[in-house]
């Protein structure tokens, strides 16, 4: 498919261009790209496609060895979207491979995979998404296909379509779009986004196509921490009205399950957390109360829960949101006896195991987890921004960080790392 | 309640005259115990109530050492029924137990849980069963009360109402109706049933009340191992037709899950044990193959499975019914990535734990376990055995050896041991 060659890059120079282009209406954004594309057609050679595009990028080149660098980034192959990122939010994980925790973590690579981006280039019989549409990369894809059983089943969202290569850093074609400029070497991708970086190099489907009025640094929590604390509730728990919830950490992920609860009228909602600076916005989002497990000497969390719980025999779901095996045991073992569920969000350091004794399933306890809140990334994101947009789910609180430019990114690790960050947002 | 002392003791003095009196029809039943009671109030003195009935018992003293003994079973108290038991199947619960293996094991105590029994006579209050009702006991009650929050509940069958009393070997007001007959020493009840004896006393609300139709030998089965294989399939997993399963453990519950599985239309149903003798059955009750983990090499059974699995990404649903740690973990693995469903069956030795990467879980897997295959006990009991009446659940397999006398119970564990043996029952 013959494209404009980089559309955006060459016809709205800056990203404030870019925000009042989202502004308008769709039909407005159409006549606006025709005359952009007609500008930029006269403004440079005519050319078969896309060319490659160097921007800034924060290149992980080891562990905690993180460096702005310049990178090229190739033009999207076939099924390939090239996009701009406006915006990106960090996430515990792009921390978690930086530190060097992940065993199946790629140097160097760009991370980063909660962003908001503009298609820039589209490759190849991509249909689904256009050049200037908004879009939320998605880590894990919704392929759509057919002979697909994960997309089929209304039980997952794991689409599998692009894992082998996703996993190894590279692009569905097992190869990388991105190389460092200086010397030209590979540069890997990471989570099928790598979004700490200027321009990135999506695969069509793992493009979530959103409406561009929800500002890009609200929409970008969408493409992770934010849907999975929400979907963990309704999709993968389907916690119901009147039932009791306990919320293990209380970041942005156990924010939002505490929201997802109050919303489908869960009672009561507890909030655990290490750090009391938390409960007061816990509190304000939906937790009834909330547990310091530094205040309970001794006593096991579960026990403590299970005694304060309304019953007595614990919470009906629970949910963790530290990826700390021991408090994911807690977690379990504070369910409920006869019918509590435990959803696992938080994802554990590489080589720690969940254990309990089988007798707590035996009485009743089931543990489940959830990747993306079960949510169908193309198919949800952009219906989770619609309920933004509507006012039914709020996000403003979770932005409590705002930097400036990729190098910025620098920046947002130090404030995450403090304690008192939910998200802090990068802007490019 | 005045009711006639030891009325069937005194009027029927063998099992064949018992068994002969469950062939009545229910009017023509009411007439023989009209006229037996009658004969009764002829024969002995006129009591206030029923009295201490000096019966034959196998008594766990303590680790493997079990030895026939006359005990003193006293009369049932408010709110409970005294049963002559009838046979008893010998499960493995009851040689753990025996074993030393259970910690929270009592000695010395009267082991013993799936039987068959008649209500021989009621404590006060007793409404629900009557003198001469065919009693399966529940070593799981089910109290029906609106207090209740578990009986109330659809998700459950955890009546927890006599929980603390039963697991200290105690009838529900904290004293044992069994004595040592030689001293006079208290012997501690078990799992509500205690069902190694001729007599028991139950609480009421253990008490199922069965269609004394289907013959004793196999009544008892849905005491125990039966009903939970058949439970986990049907109300735990709530397997769906079209689904795979596999199976660890080709046991008398295993076999259950099997035929379960079978008759909901699951496909393929795979069968894992290491002992190939149990695969032919295995295979005429629903298996479509079997594998024996002792072919396979050093590769772990997960792996096997979900590579022989149809879709290559594990079994929908999986069985552990070995109480294997290490088994469980298996089966949690192999279970399809994205939703499938592991249920733990098997109850563990003491101490041990099941252990997976959290990884497990965020991919979709669930584990949940099942005690009693979520049924609830007095409704549920009554029901499976009319089905087998009907010819929908085939039972006549599952006993492989029969015993006579409460002293066959060491025969039967022999048999047990064996490896060959399904149930082994004993018919007092």
């Amino acid at each position: 498919m013959a494209v404009p060659t980089t559309f955006i890059d060459s016809n709205f120079a800056t990203r404030t261009e870019y925000e009042a282009s989202l502004k308008l209406s769709g039909e407005e954004r159409l006549v606006a790209e025709e005359k952009a594309g007609t500008a930029r057609e006269a403004s440079i050679e005519i050319s078969s496609g896309p060319s490659p595009i160097t921007c800034k990028a924060m290149i992980a080149f080891g562990v905690d060895d993180l460096r702005e660098e310049l990178i090229v980034v190739a033009p999207p192959r076939a099924g390939e979207v090239r996009v701009k990122v406006l915006c990106n939010a960090l996430c515990h994980t792009d921390i978690y491979t930086l530190s060097g925790a992940d065993p199946e973590g790629l140097f160097p690579s760009v991370l980063g995979h909660e962003a908001t981006s503009i298609v820039e280039s589209v490759g190849e019989g991509v249909t689904s998404v256009k050049v200037g549409d908004t879009v939320v990369p998605g880590y894990t894809p919704q392929c759509k296909g057919s002979d697909c059983i994960f997309c089929i089943s209304p039980k997952t969202n794991l689409c599998p379509k692009i894992r082998g290569t996703q996993g190894k850093g590279l692009m569905p074609d097992g190869t990388s779009r991105l190389t460092l400029k200086s010397d030209g070497s590979t540069i890997y991708h990471f989570m099928g986004c790598s979004t700490f970086a200027e321009y990135a190099v999506l695969a069509e489907i793992s493009c979530a196509k959103v409406n561009p009025e929800l500002e890009p640094s609200k929409a970008c929590l969408f493409g992770c921490g934010i849907s999975t604390g929400l979907g963990a509730v309704w999709n993968t728990a389907k916690v119901e009205p009147f039932t009791s919830v306990a919320v293990f950490g209380l970041g942005a992920v156990g924010l939002a399950v505490v929201q997802a609860a109050k919303a489908v009228g869960a009672y009561p909602i507890v909030g655990v957390d290490t750090n009391p600076k938390k409960f007061e916005l816990a509190k304000k989002l939906g937790c009834d109360f909330c547990v310091n497990p530094m205040d309970q000497g001794d006593t096991p969390m579960q026990q403590v829960l299970i005694a304060q719980s309304p019953t007595g025999f614990g919470y009906d779901y629970t949910f963790d949101c530290t990826g700390n095996t021991n408090v994911m045991r807690s977690a379990l073992e504070a369910a409920h006896r006869g019918w509590g569920t435990c959803v696992l969000i938080g994802v554990a350091a590489a080589g720690k195991e969940i254990s309990t004794r089988p007798f707590q399933f035996i009485t009743g306890r089931k543990c489940m987890g959830t990747a993306f809140g079960g949510w169908k990334t193309r198919d949800a994101i952009p219906m989770l921004i619609e309920k933004t947009l509507r006012g039914e789910i709020k996000v403003d609180h979770f932005v409590t960080h705002n930097f400036s430019g990729v190098g910025g990114t620098a920046d947002a690790i130090k404030a995450l790392h403090s304690g008192d960050c939910l998200r802090a947002v990068v802007t490019y």
